[in-house]
């Protein structure tokens, strides 16, 4: 079973990196980070290189395809070679799946048209210019295309997609074997949970960084 | 604000780009990525390399040091240099951290002795041999050493640390940042809630690849 994450400058570590240590530990499975062109490739403030060893193109027909999202996602949607390559990739796999940004590329492929789907909060209705309908949902599945919210997401969609591909007892293992028993010290994940005042204040954070 | 993670190869990924992806929102953070040489250094299988800008020797004074586990920190706790490393830099440190196996390193350091700890949940018996106490819990704080369950847990303990560091309403913004609103298919993330038989599987898969 080969497995391909897509990398590109200015992507978001965590939602590569989230699946990846889930659906490594999948029975089976090859991994590949693949780009552009192999090389190294940073995320937004520069602090950390993620390795593509592989290209593209050299890469064609993977069974599950990962498109991590990022502020660099804004340059991939209109990016023709990878939006070729995703097009072409998606002919060929079992689940073609994103994390956070990473729909936004799924979509400007032309994939999610008439689906609903979803992305970074922030990002959700950006979702309807490639034809889909947001949802406020942390993993949502429509046939073989697998959309996660921001980031740390990408985490239950992996647990979830090893379950649909190997059984519950697998994904529990891997659960286990990664301790994920989440205990965060705050309910603000999620603009439906979060104070007002503090989705507020991201918000303006964003506005002012865009 | 200067952080630190020590790169090494074997290294589990998400020990790292979990509470990479909270500390390095902090503001004014710094974050380096640093090994006993620059290069690339590779996860358990291979399939991804994450690259250290810094070698260890150029950074020796970080506000945050972080070690992340993986099945590499079993030469890293009989590795004089990075044990040298790791025992200076911590004279500096406001916080000294650690995910999964990355406390055994500590331990080795001889940061531990005397203070509960905890690791991946295989691993905390071993903390015994440094003189810790094992607990656990995920995230254990005894002064200025913090210790994260194993792999996932790092993104709480990065979270906790912010709360400590920056204040309650950043870490909720960072929270909502990465919507990390965890939502596991099953509740199977700690041997203490997951089924016992899968518990058991999961320690005869670990001890057959020993």
């Amino acid at each position: 079973m080969e497995i391909v994450f897509v990398l590109f400058d200015r992507i978001t570590a965590l939602d590569a990196v989230g699946p990846y240590e889930v659906l490594q530990r999948l029975p089976g499975a090859t991994v590949k980070f693949a780009a552009k062109e192999p090389g190294e490739y940073r995320t937004d403030k520069g602090f950390l290189a993620l390795v593509a060893d592989h290209a593209l193109r050299d890469v064609p027909r993977p069974d599950i395809l990962v498109v991590p999202g990022g502020f660099g996602t804004r340059e991939l949607v209109e990016d023709e070679e990878v939006l070729h390559y995703v097009r072409g990739a998606h002919e060929h796999t079992t689940w073609t799946t994103s994390v956070c940004s990473g729909s936004l590329v799924l979509g400007a492929a032309g994939l999610l048209r008439g689906l609903d789907a979803t992305s970074h909060w922030t990002e959700l209705e950006t979702l309807r210019q490639y034809g889909a309908t947001p949802t406020l949902q942390r993993v949502v599945t429509q046939g073989k295309v697998v959309t996660a919210a921001g980031v740390s997401a990408g985490i239950d969609m992996a647990l979830d997609l090893t379950a649909r591909i190997a059984g519950d007892d697998v994904a529990q293992l891997i659960q286990l074997g990664i301790e994920y028993d989440p205990q965060p010290p705050f309910d603000s994940g999620s603009p439906a949970k979060a104070p007002k005042e503090i989705v507020e204040r991201y918000r303006a954070l964003l506005a002012a960084r865009s």
